[in-house]
């Protein structure tokens, strides 16, 4: 027995989920958020992030364009890299949710395999989120101009014109921002968020 | 103008870093454990996440065994992947910070450079903090018996045998393990969290 018995092995932490549950009024979870370029993501995300935050809950946005000035600048858009892309913030929504934050995921996520991934790294705690629209809507907004470059050959890889898109087969929710403006979608995301993880309202 | 004027430019989080900081008590920041194996790093930060979350703190630990199941699986012990290793533990621990959270990395990152690279991604949040305890006391700790493995042979590139640890030249914090036992570490720990992020008793 040394002064100090110290351990290195793989650790749990000290802190029960059910204590950061208790502290915060809700679980910690994964929203995942898939869809074409343009469908919404990001702007739903940042709003359902502020109100989610404003009613109190502990909540952050991991967003695909972001991630890609730090994580994961190393990856670029083929297939392989896709993948990894997407694996490697499956890990780290997961870490988010263990931490008891609600982790709002913002990624185009083209491939089923890849948000299946995504899914088991996170466990029970991860919930698929359809954003959608159909890629006539999408191509029409094309803030950034995307869709006209992928459309003219300048970006190749482009989800949805030179790339696949993989609709959900079974979502756990659905929101369409062709049908809905993004107010409506928000509203119906707040209240999906408090059925699945908990209502701090109440707490 | 498209119905939902919907964009997809990289986004910034419509929750400032002061309304965080207003909900919580204390800044987000990264206190990044870097020593020897066996110096004591996991143990006192699984013991500091205890005692911090206890007195209110939001705070996270980042294990480098644990993150190595999972983010982290894909890469090996020599330089470039310990290098890749604590650059996108870096780029995490940032993430957390950003989301308000002390996160608390424990990994041997045993090069100066790559320490480097991870304050780099935290900015003005990352403390460097140096858990320090001499080569002959961590092999007589070795817990899993990895030092005796590595001294056979058994285990190649491990860190104080037969890879190189570059002792931080000028770290933020220093706890020496040899001298002070755990709880006192972890004492003198949660005092720089208080002076450092600030005091969620003050709150």
């Amino acid at each position: 027995m040394t002064k100090n018995p110290i351990k290195t092995y793989a650790i749990k932490s000290s802190i029960a989920d059910a204590d950061r549950r208790a502290r915060s009024g809700h679980c910690g979870g994964v929203l995942w958020f898939t869809g074409l370029p343009s469908a919404g993501k990001s702007t739903l995300a940042i709003e359902l992030e502020r109100i989610l935050f404003e009613r109190g809950y502990s909540v952050y946005v991991l967003d695909g364009d972001n991630l890609r000035m730090g994580l994961n600048s190393d990856l670029g858009y083929n297939h392989a890299d896709r993948t990894e892309n997407v694996r490697r913030v499956g890990q780290v929504a997961a870490l988010f949710a263990d931490a008891g934050i609600i982790a709002i995921s913002a990624f185009i996520s083209p491939y089923r395999a890849d948000r299946f991934q995504a899914r088991c790294a996170a466990e029970d705690t991860f919930r698929e989120v359809y954003v959608k629209a159909d890629i006539e809507t999408c191509e029409k907004r094309d803030p950034k101009g995307l869709y006209r470059r992928a459309r003219l050959g300048e970006i190749s890889d482009f989800t949805g014109i030179s790339a696949p898109y993989e609709v959900p087969e079974s979502p756990d929710f659905v929101v369409d921002t062709v049908i809905d403006d993004i107010s409506t979608c928000v509203k119906k995301l707040a209240r999906y968020v408090t059925d699945t993880f908990g209502s701090v309202e109440d707490h």
